[in-house]
C-alpha cells in the first residue's frame, strides 16, 4: 500500500515566526499570515476505504472557568467499520492545529491496524481549527475571542468527549481508550495520559494509554538546546549529498551579494521563477523562505513519493542534493542556479507549477494563525541557529524580541515556563503506558524522548524517518525501521488492551 | 503535648447551602453569609513554638488564558527552623478555603514532625481566601472578578511556587516535595499529586507526594450516595448516648408544632436564649442552624478539650448526648429542653455566652462566599437525608433546584460532571504515593478513599479520629488509631524521600 498524502508538523513554521518576526513588521506578518490559509484541496487516491461518520459535540467554551458558559460544536470523526463492540478499544486521535479530515487521512496506521485489533476510531478535532471554532467567524478576531485557544482547553475537549462517547455509545463503555497522535498532536497525546490517565464510566474502569508519534514534548525554553532543531535539518542535508549542506550554508552570502543590485534582484526573480520580482527590502524574506523550504524537506523526507505540503519524489533530499554538489570555485550564480533548481524540486515536481510565491511554503490545511497564537502563549519552543553546527545563517534566540512581537500581534505575551510547569518538564518518570516514537530524520526528534524512561515509559528511534512517518500507511517502500516500530506499537497497543481488561 | 486549636472542613457548610438554599431567599442567604465573614481572633496557647516567615509570590491571575496577564500577591509562611537544607524534604501544605495562618496554626503534625524529618514547611495559602485576593478588595465583588477562583488555578499556583521555591532558596532544589493538606486541602493535595507528580528545575529530579486527610474526592455527583455523610453525622450521635439521634430525628416535629403559635415561638427563643427572637418565618432557619450544629459537632468530635469553631469538651457528642437520653413518653417542650441543653454544649462551654445568635455556627477563618461560589461551580457534593437512615428530615438532592439559586446568587451555574472527569473519578489506579487518612467519626469519610487501591495509594482509617484528627497536634488523650496513623504515614514520608533521592 502507498500513501499519497503525508501530515505535516506546524511548529517548523513556529520556528519560521520566531526568525520572521525579526524580517518582517507586524503587518507584513500578519497578511503573509492571512494568505496562507487555504482550504482542504486534495481527495484520497488510496486503495483503502476511509469511511467515517461525521459528528459534532457540544463543549463548553470555558472548561477553567464559569463565567463564559457559552458552548461550540467540536467536529469528530467516528469510524465503527472493525469496531468489536463489547469491550473493542477505542483508537481516539488528539487532533492537533488544523483540519481534522486532513489528519485522519494522513493517518493511514490507524486504518491498517483497526481490523487486527477489532478497534473503533476516533479523530476528535482540535478547538479554533477546522470546523470546530468556539465563536464562529469571530473565533480569530481579537485576543478576547482567541483567549480559549490552550492545550489545556484541548485535552478538556477530549477528556469531555471520551466519556460522553462511554456514555452514550452503546458498548463503549468497557472500552480501553488509546490515545494517538503525531507532532503537536502527538504532545496532546502524551499529555492526555498524564493528566487524564483514567476515563470513567460509573464503576467501570478503562483505561487510556497514549501513541505520542514525533513529539516534541521537551522544545520548550531551558530544556534541550535551541539548536538542535536546525542541526538535525542540516545532517539530513550532509548526509543525503556530498557538499549539500555546505553550499546552502554559502548560499546566504550570495544572496545577500546578489540581492545588493537591482540587476541582481532581476536575475533571481527570474531564476527562482517568482510570482512576483523581488525588491531590496524583500531578501530577509526570501532567505526565510528558503530556510522554511529546507525545512519542510527534512520534515518530510520520506522513502516514497508522497504528496503533503507538495507533491515529492521518494527521498526527496537525495533529490535536491544532486543540483547541490557544486565546488567551492563556482561563482555565487552557479551557486544560486543549484538552490533555484533544488528548490524546484520541492515547488515543482509535477512540471505544472507556473511561478513560484515566496508567501507560501505548504498546505492549507494547518491552521497557521492559530498555531501562531499557540506559540506566541504557551508553546515557546525556542529556536536558534549559528552557522556552524548547522546550515543556517546565525540567529540567537531572543525572548524579549518574540514576547514584544507576541504583545504587537496579538496582544498577549508568551510564558516561559508555563509547558515546563504544567506538563512536568523532564521528569515524567511518574507517568506510565506512553510509546514515543521518532524519527532519526526528523529535526522535531531534538526536542522528543528518544531514550525509554521506564518499562512503561517507552521511546522508540525510527532512524530512517522523518516526521511521524510510522502514523502513515503502510508503503511497499517502508525501510524495515518503520515497520518494526508498528509492529511493536501494536504490540503495546495489545499489551495495553489486555492489561485493561485485567483490571478490577 | 495538646492542640487548643482545631480545624474545619468547609463543606459541611456547603451541605448546609444545599439545604439552605431550599429555606432562604437569595437575598437573606447572601446576607447570612456576609454576616459570618470574620477576622482571625484567636492567639495560639500552645507550647510548641509555632514561628514562621510570612512571604508573598507574584502569581498570574489566570494560568489558564492570557488575555488575563495581572498578577496578585500569593501568600505563603516558611519555617527553615528544622530543615536540613541540603535536600532535606519540604512538607508543603495546599492551603484550603480560609486564612493560611490560621491551617499553619491548626496542622500541629507538620510542626510536630518537622524536626525528625528535617523538614523546610511551606504553607501556601488558597487564593480568594486569608490575604491572597486575585483583585484586592474587589476580588468578590461580582462573577467576573471571580471568574479566576478553580481549583485548578490553585493548584497551577503550588506548582508555580514550588517550582519558584526550588529555583530560589538555596539547597532546596533537591529537596523532595511532600503535599498535605486536610479537608478540602487534602482533596487538592491528592490532585497536586495526580496533576503535578513531578517538579523539576534543570536536570535535577524532586519528587511531590501527597498525604490527603480527610479529603472526600469522590463526594461527587453520581459517585458515593448522597446520604452518606448525614448517615455518618447520625451514626457519631448515636453511639455516643442511648436514644440521642432518636431524640435529635424525633426534635423536628417538636420545633415544627411549638413554633406554630407566637406563644411557642416566645418560649424556644428563650429557652435556646436567642439573641434575637423567633419569628414564624424563621423556624426553618432555626431547623437548619440546629442541624449545621449537629453536623459541626460530628466533624471535630475530638477527644480531648478543644477550640476550633467553638471551645468544646473533650468526646464532645457525649457531653451533647447526656441531655438527649429522654423517653418516647416526653412532651415536645421537655425534649426540646434538652436539646437546647446539648446545643449549649457547643455554644456556651465556656459560660461566657450571652446568647446565641442562629446565623452563626463556626470560626471566622473560613472564607464561606468563596467557597460557596466553589460549591456552585466545581465543588457540587450532593447532600441528602430521608429520615430513616439519618436523624434529620428529609431532603432529597435537587440539582436543577441548587444550579438555578448558583445563577441567581453569582450568576454562574455549577457543572455537574466537571469535577469526576478533570479529577478522574472512581478510577486513580494509575497514580501513586498518595496516603488518604480517614477519621472513622468524620461525615466527610463517607466520599473519602478509605480502601488502599495500590501499594502506593494507601488508605488509612482511624475509627476514633473526627475530621483529620491525625493533622493536629499530638495529645496525651489521643487514641492508639491515630498514634499508629500518624507513625505510619511519617514511614511513608520516609520511604518517599529515599525513593526521591535514589531517583536518577
Amino acid at each position: 500500500m502507498r500513501s499519497e498524502f503525508s501530515t505535516v508538523f506546524r511548529p517548523a513554521h513556529m520556528s519560521i515566526v520566531l526568525l520572521s518576526f525579526f524580517c518582517f513588521n507586524v503587518f507584513a506578518l500578519k497578511s503573509q499570515l492571512l494568505s496562507r490559509r487555504g482550504v482542504l484541496d486534495f481527495t484520497s487516491e488510496k486503495g483503502v476505504a476511509i469511511t467515517y461518520k461525521t459528528l459534532y459535540y457540544e463543549q463548553k467554551i470555558d472548561h477553567f472557568g464559569f463565567l463564559e458558559d457559552g458552548t461550540f460544536k467540536q467536529r469528530y470523526l467516528v469510524s465503527e467499520q472493525h469496531w468489536l463492540h463489547k469491550g473493542g478499544p477505542i483508537l481516539f486521535y488528539t487532533g492537533n492545529e488544523g483540519d481534522i479530515t486532513w489528519f485522519c487521512n494522513n493517518t493511514g496506521f490507524m486504518w491498517d491496524v483497526a481490523e487486527e485489533l477489532g478497534a473503533m476510531l476516533v479523530f476528535a478535532e482540535h478547538r479554533y481549527y477546522g470546523e470546530s471554532m468556539p465563536f464562529g467567524v469571530d473565533s480569530y478576531s481579537d485576543s478576547k475571542h482567541l483567549n480559549y485557544l490552550t492545550s489545556e482547553q484541548a485535552l478538556a475537549d477530549f477528556a469531555v468527549l471520551i466519556r460522553e462517547l462511554k456514555r452514550t455509545v452503546v458498548g463503549a463503555e468497557e472500552s480501553p481508550v488509546i490515545a494517538i497522535g503525531g507532532s503537536y498532536g502527538g504532545m496532546l497525546s502524551a499529555w492526555m495520559r498524564m493528566k487524564y490517565p483514567n476515563v470513567v464510566v460509573g464503576f467501570l474502569v478503562v483505561y487510556s494509554r497514549a501513541l505520542a508519534a514525533s513529539a516534541p514534548i521537551w522544545q520548550f525554553p531551558n530544556m534541550v538546546p535551541c539548536g538542535n532543531f536546525y542541526k538535525i535539518v542540516t545532517e539530513d542535508f550532509a548526509r543525503s549529498g556530498l557538499k549539500c549542506d555546505v553550499n546552502i550554508r554559502r548560499s546566504w552570502k550570495a544572496i545577500d551579494n546578489i540581492s545588493s543590485t537591482d540587476d541582481g534582484l532581476q536575475w533571481l526573480s527570474r531564476e527562482f521563477s517568482l510570482c512576483f520580482p523581488l525588491k531590496k527590502q524583500d531578501s530577509a524574506g526570501f532567505k526565510s523562505w528558503l530556510q522554511e523550504t529546507w525545512v519542510n524537506l527534512a520534515m518530510v523526507d520520506y522513502p516514497y513519493e508522497a504528496n503533503f505540503l507538495q507533491p515529492l519524489p521518494r527521498w526527496p533530499i537525495q533529490v535536491v542534493c544532486k543540483y547541490l554538489h557544486l565546488d567551492a570555485t563556482v561563482s555565487d550564480y552557479q551557486l544560486l542556479q543549484g538552490i533555484s533548481q533544488a528548490v524546484k524540486v520541492y515547488y515543482n515536481y509535477t512540471g505544472n507549477t507556473a511561478c513560484l510565491n515566496t508567501s507560501q511554503t505548504a498546505t492549507g490545511n494547518l491552521g497557521l494563525i492559530g498555531w501562531y497564537y499557540q506559540a506566541c502563549t504557551e508553546m515557546v519552543m525556542p529556536m536558534c541557529t549559528d552557522g556552524v553546527q548547522d546550515m543556517f545563517e546565525p540567529q540567537e534566540w531572543n525572548f524579549q524580541a518574540f514576547s514584544d512581537e507576541c504583545n504587537n500581534l496579538f496582544g498577549v505575551r508568551p510564558r516561559l515556563d508555563w509547558a515546563h510547569i504544567v506538563y512536568g518538564g523532564f521528569d515524567i518518570s511518574s507517568h506510565s503506558n506512553i510509546v514515543f516514537s521518532n524519527g532519526g530524520l526528523d529535526p522535531w526528534s531534538g526536542g522528543g524522548v528518544t531514550q525509554s524512561i521506564s518499562a512503561s515509559l517507552v521511546a522508540i528511534v525510527i532512524p530512517d524517518g522523518a516526521h511521524h512517518l510510522d502514523l502513515r500507511f503502510n508503503n511497499e517502500y517502508d525501510p524495515q525501521s518503520v515497520l518494526s516500530a508498528r509492529a511493536l506499537e501494536v504490540d503495546y497497543f495489545k499489551h495495553w488492551i489486555l492489561q485493561a481488561k485485567k483490571a478490577p
